[in-house]
């Protein structure tokens, strides 16, 4: 039994969606979700400044004595996992592999998936899939608006499904039957993409398969929790007002212990 | 005579707009341009927040021997132009009060301005048209989607459009006469939003404003240049490449100076 926190960390809100799944999967489990908001979004950045800025935020929550990090944004997870999995002596899960996984397991061989300009540009989630089963065929494609429709509150209008209809028009043209929803954001607007895909494409939400992963890691380095009334603790860099406001779409309960952190001050050298 | 640059700060490309007003304006003027777009974008972020990085920034362009700074981003001078103002002791020309006073000069009484959410909740615009007309009606909109739809290259799209209907719905219900686009991004979408908005409203660019008001400042502190082949140069804090892609929509000549620059390394203390 070990009774400290799992630490899950993202970007912004988007992980929350990851979050949700992990209390779900685990509801004896505290949490404590570390939103970068302050230097939001990360996937239109390089990955230099992506592995800068999720090494801050690891650091910063291994000082408050987290006993795993979920990585719960496929972009700092493509771009700084290995990194991470490499200085940190805690477990540290990322959403690529579990999504990956998941995608190969239900696939009749052609895989699309949807993610920020930087996890795309990363080829993570091809990697991934291709180390699982190298004959089954990837086609990424960024959606950049869609994290700012999900976000802004526009899923399920007429604008974000026109928009989804001009993002998935190539991998419709190339016959995936699999797409992988590669950014936490993007199960927000899943409803409309679902519309756009029709009912012969399986969607791949890597939140659900990433919780399964956590169960699984917690497991073998036997450091479950099994908390009656577990903590569920929220941390952000910036603008709690709008992390308050955006969380309400994104989970299915409110968000009572809020605060505002400073990570980019005392970062580690590295 | 002053051939020292003029230092342009904004939090990405949006104020390359301003940029190009300034080097069409005042073309013998030697322009060094500063994007942070490492903590882009800044119109969702806390005051706080984006105090801290506008000052950042205006330390490392005044290291650079600049000899004016201009704020060429709206969230940036409604919520750090007074500090700036005081801390520094070249000229500092931010992008609300030209746009401001050109509003009040064609309007009949009725102005709408549209803005990122940080400009709209401080009240910046509103405060500086009353500064001149108290009597003049001012309505501001946020309208977050649009920073996105400029840099992602769907500015004159069907979804801008339905997009620009929403957002402006509102304004048009109030019966503005004048609409000032309030983000230095928002020019990039001036054909789109003149086209719902229809020919009753007259719509104002603040870049062009600022540039007259730069030629002022320059006037009235006797720090003018007369360069035959001025140096256009180019700071971002990340993501050169991107940055590259979209100030190709931006500008009217190509970006031959770009430089990585970390400004948030050695911060001065505040």
């Amino acid at each position: 039994m070990d009774s400290r926190p799992i630490g899950v960390f993202d970007s912004g809100v988007g992980g929350l969606t990851v979050f949700r799944e992990i209390s779900r999967a685990l509801p004896g489990e505290p949490l404590l979700y570390l939103g970068d908001s302050a230097r939001v979004p990360y996937g239109t950045k390089s990955p230099e400044t992506i592995q800068r800025y999720a090494r801050e935020a690891a650091y910063f929550l291994l000082e408050r004595d987290v006993k795993m990090l979920v990585v719960a944004c496929n972009t700092a997870t493509a771009a700084a996992l290995p990194i991470l999995e490499r200085e940190l002596s805690i477990p540290v899960i990322g959403v690529v592999e579990p999504g990956a996984r998941a995608a190969v397991s239900v696939t009749k061989g052609r895989v699309g998936v949807i993610a920020t300009e930087g996890t795309v540009r990363s080829r993570a989630y091809t990697r991934a899939i291709h180390a699982i089963d190298g004959s089954v065929e990837v086609i990424e494609q960024p959606c950049p608006l869609f994290v700012a429709l999900a976000e802004e509150g526009w899923a399920g209008t007429n604008v974000a499904r026109e928009v989804a209809e001009v993002y998935l028009a190539p991998l419709l043209r190339e016959k995936i039957d699999t797409l992988v929803l590669g950014c936490t954001h993007y199960p927000i607007l899943r409803a409309t993409i679902a519309e756009v895909t029709g009912e012969g494409v399986t969607i791949v939400d890597s939140a659900e398969t990433t919780a399964l992963a956590v169960e699984a890691a917690l497991h073998d380095s036997a450091i479950r929790a099994s908390e009656s009334d577990p903590k569920y603790q929220f941390l952000v860099t910036d603008a709690t007002e709008r992390f308050l406001r955006i969380a309400e779409t994104f989970l299915d309960h409110s968000v009572d212990h809020l605060d505002l952190v400073d990570i980019a001050r005392d970062q580690p050298v590295g």
